[in-house]
């Protein structure tokens, strides 16, 4: 049984229910064909490889990059398709789509295959900073190549001594008589930092100018392309960024990831991109959407084992009822603990889902916006839900996709399967772009506080409304008390949390912060469910939403509020006695 | 920073405490010295070729099969040192050490190489079994060269159709006018099934004979070896015994596990071990020590995942405290949410180890007893632990290897360090030797109910107990006050579930078999570390055990005791309402 391609078969009609029944995005028509190409793709030309570029890590002959030819011919369908031209304006080159239609269209090729996803997705998100932050000669002669898919891009932050701390990069940009920066330093964990993909790479650097404060304050972006380029836009001779070696990764193997060298051997000659100092805050700009994309990715790999995982137990025969134990063998889909291990996944990846588009339908709301206060809400609610976009689908689509591993028993441990990868590729997702205990951080510590509890008050006031619409909805009576009691716990908690932090205890309110994010996450993706359930009853009761979709949606919200929603409960009670217990562990105790 | 080895610096002292200081094992002079040469072996000789075992998984040339020769070189001198030997009696030329010991020696190899295990494992317990059930030619010829390491074994169970559903197994015994029979079928799963570490295999097989009734009882058990021996034990040309295929695993890679057939090239001629109909009898007197065995493996997994990324956290800087920015970075081991990772792990690692090794004690106290009563308590109580001893521990075992991951962030999904392989290895531990889910219907549906739920109420009488001598520990009232008010919600909770089976809601009943399993395991694992904290601080206070490692169990127990057991509450309150949700989704919802 190939499984590969079996989350394809249903995927277009799960990814429209969120974004056009759920989330409202208006243009179904127009829009749910290109979703429906970017599932067809996925399908034939991206999961097809993924096996194989698993099997087939990148290798580096001390010259040259070797990637599984399939990689490179799948990137040409995406560009050649407008995948990559999608999300940029028609002014720059592209197709002007809504984030929300892009990112849906995203979701299809992370459910089929995250490694090769990276080359064009870091690819879009260096292009747009550049859009944002670039001068017209930058935009001009890097920008466009990137948005018509002839370079491609890459985010070079960490330093092999500093990951999570970008206050302590060491990397040097040197003033140049001709304006230019000579770049010096090394920098890791760089994705798609070498290969033969693109006509050249556009690497864009965090480095400090020599005067620069300590810190992030000093800190300043830099374009530095792997080869010259000329005025014209002609890529001339290599610039001096060489490769110091490849990192040999758990998963994500087809996504090549290096360590790189600025000048060691010859100048790596760069550009300023943006003022002086101020190239952590552009670097965030692209920062948040790549946690919402890491978050949709970690979703859609929870969807992939899920679907997977799902289609086994229907065909695997195996066991009885306990009630029956003299019957004939049952599909294992009958058991309820597999029952249990499919709903988990589905709450899981189906609310990881619809918390990532929304967040890319706030992208789309700030950017439409006509008036301040509309954009002003759609700011406050993104600062509150990205550190959660990213974390929450990190933290539980690796929990889904341990549990399609168990569905399948031992047959799903080895490689015969694609669900023991999707386990392998998703341990990823806690880890970059910010590790999860990072976002608690920036939640607890930053966000939450923000503008005196602006942006936490907005986010309460939007779900509370949720729940307040939901009295419509007499099958959902228990989701929606369930849902305001753990509303009405995380508002005391942060009450809670924030009068610990604002008397000067800041060590103690944040130390448990992860748990904190965890339980905020909890209740959030609750809302979703929530969200998800009233548009179910309201597409089937309208005749749109087919009956057993419906249900099976209304079903996963109880299932939701049932089975994850009550561990709120414990994570205020131990929140809100602001516990000690990881601090005071003695240090030789361990 | 090579971390391999690191495990080994602690886990003598930490195996001492749990087995003599927590469990009371008599004869530590003698003993302790013996688990101080396993530490060192493994740390020597498995711990060293564990990732090239990784990289360079077993090959079968179509005559041959291949694996690494550090695999062959450390289980010499593991058969050389007597490790082999350990448990067995002296008169079956053994070394008649106690089982706890022998188990606390193995702990130590599996925290070092879980794949170079298998193969003596498996030839330990097969041995075993034909200790209790062979005949005395069986053991003459058989038992007594895997005793001594020249022959090793397998346990054939699983068939391609059915792994965890034995009442299907369709391997067939035909008997022949000799005595002998002939094996016809196919066989799944089965580790070590080939290779050329011994003299010959000898395979223990669950078959039928002709006449058998349906189900699981007209199994028999079937000793059949891959060559033939002959009465004076020599070893001759291969039996009917073939390869079909090797299963290519994401790890524990170093153990071949492979797909077998019996009689399809020639006849595979075996002997039938004990009586009848009654192998399935036989193989779970096995079964029970090896799903301990499979416990304290995971656990033993999540320590060198624990201590591991402990050194690194130690070692590694970066960051500073949130009310401290403007400071120096400091070692991420100060930073709160490593320090619970940390402590989640202790108390994973460390919780699961006692467990297991509790049973193993309880193991030895049987075979110790000289009345009838304490005999069956202690059978009791094994009858109810051994599922939560194979499902904790391999639930938590992985957990803690993420968490191993997480504290060293982008470097843990490296193959630089160990910590990854230790995830995927772990990862095997909650499906072979009956999947979690099966070990929770075990529980829920068969021990507690055993005896009119006279095991339970002595589970509960024991923990009990201890919560009662804990009133003389000042220090740990909390921890006294939790475990006591988790116990009374399992006692209620199982008595509203088996009033329900007795009832006839069988199904419903068991709908959440696997969430009592890991409730009534949170509540044993609380018990475990209650014990242990009283045993450190008994030490402490004797002046026998450090104070520094005695208040970091006291702190590990207060940790489980706020982070872990109110998880309980939630379940409690889940489980009490016999609650459908699993069993009410509709097919088509999924």
């Amino acid at each position: 049984m190939s499984l590969e391609t079996e989350p394809f078969r249903t995927l277009l009609e799960d990814l429209a229910f969120v974004v056009f029944d759920v989330l409202g995005q208006p243009g179904r028509a127009d829009h749910e064909p290109l979703i429906e190409a970017a599932v067809r793709l996925a399908a034939d030309r991206f999961a097809t490889h993924a096996a194989k570029s698993d099997a087939n890590e990148p290798t580096w002959d001390g010259e040259r990059l070797h990637l599984i030819p399939e990689i490179g011919e799948a990137l040409k369908e995406f560009i050649d398709g407008g995948f990559l031209a999608a999300p940029f304006p028609e002014s720059d080159g592209g197709l002007g789509l809504p984030y929300t239609v892009y990112q849906s269209m995203m979701a299809a090729f992370q459910a089929a295959n995250p490694g090769t996803c990276a080359y064009p997705f870091l690819t879009s998100a260096a292009a747009n900073l550049l859009r944002v932050f670039g001068n017209e000669s930058q935009k001009e002669r890097f920008m466009r190549p990137m948005v018509e898919g002839r370079f491609f891009g890459t985010m070079c932050l960490s330093e092999p001594h500093a990951g999570s701390s970008l206050a302590d990069l060491r990397c040097r940009a040197e003033p140049q008589p001709d304006g230019t920066f000579h770049l010096v330093g090394d920098k890791m964990w760089i994705s798609a930092g070498e290969h033969e993909l693109s006509e050249t790479i556009v690497h864009l650097v965090l480095a400090r100018l020599p005067d620069a404060p300590a810190g992030v304050r000093g800190i300043s972006l830099f374009l530095v392309p792997r080869n010259h380029v000329g005025e014209d836009g002609t890529v001339g001779a290599r610039n001096g960024v060489s490769l110091i070696g490849l990192n040999h990764k758990m998963g994500y193997r087809g996504a090549v990831n290096t360590a790189l060298a600025f000048g060691a051997e010859s100048p790596a000659v760069g550009e300023l991109v943006g003022a002086p100092h101020q190239g952590l805050a552009a670097m965030f700009h692209m920062m948040n959407e790549a946690r919402i994309g890491v978050g949709l990715g970690a979703a859609m790999i929870g969807y992939s084992g899920y679907r997977v995982s799902l289609a086994y137990a229907r065909d695997r025969v195996q066991g009885r009822h306990p009630d029956h134990k003299g019957g004939a063998a049952v599909p294992i889909v009958e058991h309820a603990d597999v029952r249990r291990m499919l709903l988990t996944q589905k709450v899981y990846a189906e609310g990881g889902m619809s918390l990532t588009l929304y967040c890319a339908r706030l992208v789309d709301e700030a950017e439409d916006a006509t008036d301040d206060a509309s954009r002003q809400r759609c700011e406050d609610l993104l600062a509150m839900l990205t550190p959660i976009a990213k974390a929450w689908p990190s933290e539980h689509g690796p929990i889904a996709n341990d549990l399609a591993i168990q569905v399948f028993g031992g047959s799903g441990y080895t490689r015969d399967y694609p669900v023991e990868r999707y386990y392998r590729d998703n341990r990823l997702n806690p880890i970059h772009e910010g590790t999860n205990g990072v976002q608690g951080l920036d939640l607890l510590g930053r966000k939450v506080l923000l503008h005196r509890g602006r942006a936490f008050t907005r986010l309460a006031s939007e779900i509370q409304s949720s729940i307040e619409r939901a009295t419509g909805f007499d099958e959902l009576a228990a989701d929606r008390d369930g849902l305001g009691h753990a509303l009405g716990l995380v508002v005391e908690t942060t009450g809670i949390l924030g009068k610990a932090a604002a008397s000067g205890q800041v060590r103690l309110a944040l130390a448990n912060a992860t748990e904190y994010l965890h339980m905020l996450g909890h209740v959030v993706v609750g809302w979703m469910w929530l969200e998800q359930a009233m548009a179910a009853i309201k597409g089937r009761d309208a005749g749109t939403t087919a009956a057993d979709f419906a249900a099976g949606k209304i079903h996963a919200s109880r299932f939701f509020c049932r089975y994850e929603l009550p561990r709120v409960d414990r994570q205020a009670a131990l929140l809100n006695t602001l516990d000690d217990t990881t601090l005071t562990m003695p240090d030789a105790g361990f």
